[in-house]
């Protein structure tokens, strides 16, 4: 089945036209082995100032995600806090799986769309090796390049409500 | 000085269709006071499961942000990571401040560039008084509305490029 984009090919090309930053690559991604001891995990979120960061296997196949909440709510009983909670514990235990990734032949559409609910999305081959992170830092950097140069690049004519003219503009549209 | 929008009024007006949802106002943010407990302000990041939130006085003014980091960060020294070191520590001696706020009249441009840098943006009254948080993820929403219904509404049309009408459409822009 072909994926028919219901973002206008104008409106794409003005949003990528900076692609260079889209992707943040895996170097540049600070990241935890999934059989750490949470810690090293917390040691090393604390170290880089981010809140989630991606675990990884030995062959750098994604795993999934760990947060400083997920550990710190580990070291939190019924009265109080604690890091001998932690002891024995791996970042496999706590980290979240099951989250939304995304191929390097991800449609713009998608990204946007999981990126609502995502504060980042790790980007994977089809050998889940982790490739990187897209991230809505980027994203809303490509948003502000959009909304400046739309009107200074084009003119904008409102298409014919109800018209034949919509009818042909959408042709081959599924408007949802 | 009159402040000249960068962005074009058909654009703004795409990206605000929705703009009910734009603003998470102050009752629906977890916040903590200032001189709070660093414990108890563990507890409340840990409940609700955001990695930084407001920080108010008394009188609802806005006073800076905390995160979970701010906190780990005092737990940890060299080599161990005990959370005896927060006795005596209250919100007060952790917390971000000279935080970016924005004014309930800020233009959609200075909301849009600071959120490149920032995750949310606290918006404040003349008093400081806290209002509520505008979120990147909010404003993915309204990218995501823009980018569907731009090509939908309008025909674009491409400007000259070098002509007359160029110089006439860049009328009055500093471009950098």
């Amino acid at each position: 089945m072909e994926a028919i984009s219901l973002i206008g090919p104008n409106t794409e090309a003005l949003l990528l036209e900076n692609q260079d930053n889209f992707l943040v690559p895996a170097d540049n991604v600070a990241t935890v082995m999934y059989q750490h001891s949470l810690d090293h995990a917390l040691l090393v979120l604390t170290n880089v100032g981010y809140s989630k960061i991606p675990v990884l296997d030995k062959d750098d196949r994604f795993m999934g995600l760990i947060g400083l909440n997920d550990i710190v709510q580990k070291m939190v009983s019924l009265t109080t806090i604690d890091t001998d909670h932690l002891a024995g514990l791996t970042v496999a235990d706590v980290m979240e799986i099951g989250v939304d990734t995304v191929r390097e032949d991800a449609a713009l559409e998608d990204i946007l769309h999981l990126l609502v609910n995502n504060a980042f999305l790790p980007m994977v081959d089809d050998q889940r090796i982790f490739l990187g992170i897209i991230t809505r830092k980027e994203i809303l950097k490509c948003t502000n390049h959009l909304v400046h140069e739309l009107e200074r690049q084009y003119l904008l004519v409102p298409k014919q409500p109800g018209g034949s003219d919509t009818e042909t503009a959408t042709d081959g549209l599924k408007v949802s």
